[in-house]
């Protein structure tokens, strides 16, 4: 799949529009939440679109961009454009993979497996939450052929960590995402209001529930007490002492890449190079983890100055048109994540709203990377943008 | 026509008051995008009025005028002004020309022969776009005696490009304006949202529907099968892999001055000068094609500096005032080219329309140069501005 | 009259409370406008509170002030303060001035003579302007022992301007205020939209109207053909061509301080030094003439370095409370003049509106002052400020 | 009470979810102003949430956080915080504190008391202001166990004054806090356009009505005439000429910490270094003292520079969330104050909501101080923020 042919949706759009018919749900990446918001209710609605604190840092993560300027240039024939990468080992049509979200299923039935079809369906890679509402067997199988990746939320209980990891890695998943930013949820005073915790009441627990090990440790099975296997679960994400010592461990049971994300600060990169991990994303779980935080695209680029290449960075947090994958890229990062936007794509239309989204993304960061006058993603550098 | 006979359109309207009439439309050139809202459909509207993608380059070029900020100068005797300028050969009233803008007849049934009618009427240049809703040869009849300069979207088929050349060319068409931004068209929500592109529905298509070389490229004349001639002519302006090594093509069709349109970085004005370009537009069309770039403004002193007065810099792109006009002459322009506003103004009026919002930005001109201490165009230069 | 007794107006109205009276009018300066909108026709409303152009430069203005902040000092017993100074030649209670505002009558019947009783009652020095719509000596008489100043729109015809000197100077106006700024009136559109020119209609021609001189170049006395006298009297305002070489001739006809109004650039104001003259104001006339200028305030530094102490110094556009004088007083201006907000409170209740918005900003002042650690304005300077 | 309780009132809520209870009252700090809006009369809304002048100072406060930015650090083994600390003599579970407010009846009938309770129910040092509507006696009885300290409005009477302190002393109250920024009440458009100021109405004068000396001050005891024994009081409150050589007074009549409260300066921080003082609050008074002045946390780092660690610096004006706490407390505060949030809180509901609001706030700080990296306050620094 190229790159026109991302492209080519919008004139796939223009020409439904002869037949009188328009997209199903806004193609405008700034309008995607106020749409979303029309067909959500409100405890899903403000999990998915609230951020921590006083939203600081989610309106940081966005004024980041704001601050770098794309710079066109003119008559370099970029007509034809191969927007194809390798991240992580994984070759991908285009720098760009979904982040992971748990508890999918708070917004459409389908959940995690209509996302994983729609990835699958454009050869994007999913990240597969360790929160996530269906089994890592399932959406595996809904995925089928596509690239996927798994992301771990780090359990205490190394023997529940070991069985997770194995069931990943037997189903496919090709790379671990471990979150360093969220051993215990901030304070999000959009849930707080609506006292609404997804996990309490059912969703986003299948990959605990459906763990031998996991379920084990229980004194009753998950199905005859819910609330406390919930609680359980949670307990032994929430207040693990994880720190650096420990990342051996999930070398010795994961065989692949290992990616830590919520990277921020340049030191905490140079210490993810010095103990071997094979990528980073900076990110800041999209505002929801520290308020009054940096913007995580003001934190890329002393970051990737710290790597030094010697590592991978994916970026992550405020991503929402093709121009800001082509700051992203130009400053540094390899890829980067898409997060909320997908899941209002999810809340609209299930696996067709995640296609659409994805497809309007990717159109508009194929339109956008040739009318600035490239034709490969390897071609962005900091020549590319001015900063204002 | 002398600069106070265009301020002399605010005495005119003063005194209409004494018998109690208004002038037909706004004055407020900030006020006319909402204006002409009322008086259009949706479709017309969001094509006229939107940008690319979040609409963030439009925002950047309004911020970049802001920046920048006149000192006026006390006591200079500029009560007699003369804003006459040559560019390109052109002599002008005042250092402005219409920009290009196609399809016209969407905002009003007159379309480009109105804009025609009252460019002629104050001796402004008009620039015809290729995708013009009337042929080369009716609009320069509109216009007349007035000066007319064509733009040109560089097809692909070199046949009908010299075709279209040459008709230009033989109506009195000055100056050939070639656009380099748009080869393709950007992710644009607005229109994409509504499904609607104005050649789709018959608009815009009257420069090659009268082609006589593109008609032989069809299999039937576009009278039988209007839909798929406009889906050739779209596909002959899309995609083409248009490079520096291809401007002499031009030069041999076309014998007088060359611009090139949509420069925004400094090396782009270099090739451009090394090309033997005869002036460069800066421009980004306005904010329609890229998403997230810098400000037109912001580009023009980094421009000017590279072109070292070796050719002409025209400028475009968020011009709305009188100011901006200084702004962008100060800053080292010979002309700016004025958008969307006259748009509104054939919205709202016709020719008559078109002829006020002209009246209105030449008389805010010359007042504010005046006022600014300033009797003509050449006095304007960067200690006129400070940068806050 | 000492800043004790400007502050004790907030001791009044707290204890108006305990009778349960209330303000007639708001004691916000920057809600006077929106209050004052209520009570005025659109016509006025736009006349007094409009810009030129986009609004730009009057928003400038406000922004200005925004950038520099006070640093409060603790513990220096400024319970007592002395606000008095003097400006001109002129003891004022505090360094504040009433700016030329013409045609007062259209916000209110008393129009002039309720502002020139309000100021006197406070000792406030009036500047009555040229385009006044009660005559020079109607107003000195409501003027009574009131300091008051005279602002000139310099005529073109020689003969007039010395009459209408003699007049003011006959009548015990002081100080003389050329205005520079308004030799034409700026692009409008809030008054342009509604043809609006209060002129026009009858309103502020009594300065003219009443002299002599000016009666004598009439074909017939402006009692039988207002129209007529009031475009001749325009056309003698706008369009003269004055410079600094003309200086001279008023001073021959004016035995007093002149100053000049308008100046925003730091080489006029060494020019105006040059010139001999007495005093200058920093001015842009509250934005309602260059579109897209500095903001007055940031002009102010440059102005006053390059005057060094050479000549006065006031201070106009965009002042509306307490901390905007103190923060032009430490950079440098004698006095400020305020302008719109005073015809805001002359619109809701005459002269009792203007004496409430004199004690209002001059208590705020008066009590920010001492808060801010001072007793008196000569201790203001550039240390009290930090940029932002 | 450890860090790790404070950050377990969000499970409680979330867990209360389960039941269907959400929080009576919003746990979003920039929430809580409109919250309480609904439920409190103009009078008393307008007095707790204005501010002076224009607002601009309070509106600095909030940008100067927003000007800092937290830089979050990973796999630190935070789990396990220790927020406590220990300022001005005073074990505190964390470095917050209850900034002096007075009038406290006029939000809630059960006023300082209810506040005194909720303080100490958390360990929180609760500053009882000199204008509280409860007596100190009150007050320390209400307050119990609780961490309290006094703040003082310096009466101008000297026996008065060291009657007052005399019975804060013996009532337990530790340190003194000494405001200078408010010798004389503000401009405060808000509260004079409604004309009401609590004082006048009987709130707000429990602890001089209830002092001996002050009573004996008066011809009649205020139970008889409180209208002039509060304008009695606010005389000796108002105008008084205190300066830098009175504060050895203080010294001899209080056995204590004393606190120099309202430094924006770095020279007043200075003097106070020299003059002995055990701490100083850098305060704006939450901007409702000096119009147009600096936000409070932008003269921290210089206050903070010049005290060189000689003397303890405590924070206040225009904290509101965790992350401000973090800011202030990495750029060399030892703690904070908070002031108008506990108000709301009490507004809402009593003890109950000041209690709400405090557990919230010291929830957000424990968990945001967390995913920041870091396990105590003491390891907060320069390094966390980087400015932008």
């Amino acid at each position: 799949m190229t790159g026109a042919a991302f492209g080519g949706y919008q004139n796939e759009i223009y020409l439904q529009g002869l037949a009188g018919t328009t997209p199903a749900f806004t193609t405008d990446a700034t309008g995607l939440e106020a749409a979303a918001e029309k067909v959500l209710e409100p405890g899903p609605f403000s999990y998915v679109a609230g951020a921590a604190g006083s939203g600081a840092t989610a309106r940081a993560n966005r004024a980041a961009f704001d601050r770098w300027k794309i710079v066109p240039r003119m008559l370099t024939d970029a007509t034809h454009r191969d927007l194809a990468t390798t991240v992580l080992g994984t070759p991908m049509p285009a720098p760009l993979a979904l982040a992971p979200v748990g508890v999918q299923t708070i917004v459409h039935p389908d959940g995690e497996l209509a996302t994983a079809r729609a990835a699958a369906a454009l050869g994007v890679p999913m990240i597969l939450s360790t929160a996530a509402s269906s089994t890592i067997e399932d959406v595996a199988a809904a995925n089928g052929d596509g690239p996927r990746w798994f992301q771990l939320y780090w359990p205490g209980d190394n023997d529940v960590c070991a069985s997770i990891l194995a069931r990943a890695k037997k189903e496919g998943y090709t790379a671990l995402v471990v979150t360093l930013d969220t051993w215990t949820l901030a304070w999000r005073p959009g849930d707080l209001d609506q006292a609404y915790l997804p996990f309490l009441h059912g969703d986003g627990v299948a990959v605990p529930f459906s763990d031998p090990v996991f379920r084990a440790r229980l004194e009753k099975p998950p199905e005859d007490d819910p609330a406390s296997a919930i609680l359980r679960w949670i307990s032994m994400v929430t207040g693990t002492d994880k720190a650096w010592a420990q990342l051996p461990f999930l070398r010795e049971h994961w065989d692949g890449p290992i990616v830590l994300k919520g990277i921020q600060h340049p030191d905490d990169a140079r210490r993810a190079v010095d103990a071997g991990m094979d990528g980073i994303v900076v990110s800041n779980h999209g505002g929801r983890q520290v308020d009054g935080a940096l913007g995580s695209l003001d934190a890329l680029p002393g970051v990737v100055a710290a790597v030094g290449g010697r590592t991978e960075v994916l970026f992550d947090s405020g991503v929402r048109t093709g121009a800001d994958m082509i700051k992203a890229l130009a400053l540094g990062a390899d890829a980067v994540l898409l997060g909320r936007p997908y899941l209002y794509g999810l809340a609209h239309g299930g696996e067709d709203g995640v296609r659409h989204v994805l497809r309007s993304l990717l159109a508009d960061f194929d339109l956008t990377l040739g009318l600035s006058g490239h034709r490969t993603v390897a071609e962005l550098g900091a020549a590319d943008l001015v900063r204002t």
